[in-house]
């Protein structure tokens, strides 16, 4: 069985166990805290994040768009990406909005000066950036409104990658209490259909240490 | 032909235009200055970057890393993202590792304070900005030649999309005169290989007004 190094509260953890889940490919979790930056895990990734995709054969892939991209080559079922040259480049540039713009402008602001920080033992939180952070999230839970207005699943008719980044990153800030729920009605529609999913349930069991997830947290009916 | 919305000096723009020419794929470029947030451009594009390819028909890509998995899609030949799907996970990683890791700690740091805030006149540079980032930049280039020490090109023995992503980004710093190659042998030498491409004259021809580059960004025996 492959091997995934993660970290319960990364996004990009999440996106990627999701989407294994989503592929019913069957994966043992090895948690790791890529700040420790433990000799042995530098090895398997110079960038020293998480997560890193290991195979038996110790082939090993770190970054998670490229253990997605790679998971669904070597299972291509259920499509995940999209079935046309223009549908995956929709889901990849949806992908990378979440991944790369939301991370940017909400995520990074938010979890990392509220719970990196405090995990890494390095500074007190900025109180401006997480109320920039607060600001963004509301134009792109506004943004997965619009989308999801005209589709069916953000990427188009279909549950994709796009889907999972996008519920991994608001995953973990939903932990922190930070998401608004009844304030975009059609994002926390959507969002009610992705926990519904059993490859979401894991997820939401994950429990960190020192920081309690709000009641609604792993409710499906928030 | 199709059209893609650029602007001289982004990585990502000068990332897409040299995989096009090295897949043979003509484009007509549109210069286009994002921050304008010009109406029509916001309309193909609601995250107001650069670059974005649109096709004959009307299909709009935004995102680089999107537009360069299309076209190898539509576009097999030469095969720039591997041939196997572990070939494949690395060139991804390393393409990654460029687009978000070094733009996040080098690039968005000296051309962002540089440049973008000359152009988009919206604030003073600033210098512990680009100090920190001078400073990134030599891990980077060390990791660069870490990697062409052991390998011909940087994901493997064929030139891919992690050359072309990489490349991108030391070219704009170059243009600003931030590389210091004598200091960087290795990375000399392959960025040496790369400039002597055709596909990339194209790029070192393009001149921003108001910034001149040093005399030898365009020259191959620099």
């Amino acid at each position: 069985m492959a091997t995934l190094y993660h970290h319960p509260l990364s996004p990009f953890c999440r996106k990627v166990r999701i989407f294994a889940a989503e592929k019913r490919l069957p994966v043992a979790l090895e948690m790791e805290m890529p700040w420790a930056r433990r000799a042995e895990f530098l090895r398997l990734n110079a960038a020293a994040t998480v997560p890193v995709w290991v195979e038996d054969d110790g082939t090993t892939i770190p970054e998670s768009s490229a253990i997605c991209e790679y998971l669904n080559e070597i299972e291509p079922m259920p499509p995940l990406i999209g079935e046309t040259p223009h549908q995956r480049a929709e889901t990849r540039r949806l992908t990378a909005w979440f991944d790369i713009k939301f991370y940017d402008e909400v995520t990074r602001y938010i979890h990392g000066e509220r719970l990196l920080k405090r995990l890494r033992r390095d500074g007190e939180p900025n109180s401006a950036a997480i109320r920039a952070g607060r600001q963004n999230l509301v134009t792109h839970l506004a943004y997965i409104g619009w989308l999801t207005d005209q589709r069916n699943w953000l990427a188009g008719d279909d549950f994709s990658l796009a889907d999972i980044a996008a519920a991994a990153q608001l995953s973990v800030l939903d932990y922190l209490g930070e998401v608004k729920w009844e304030e975009a009605p059609e994002a926390k529609d959507w969002y009610q259909r992705i926990k519904s999913r059993p490859t979401f349930r894991p997820i939401l069991a994950d429990v960190q240490p020192g920081f309690t997830p709000p009641a609604h947290y792993a409710d499906l009916d928030f």
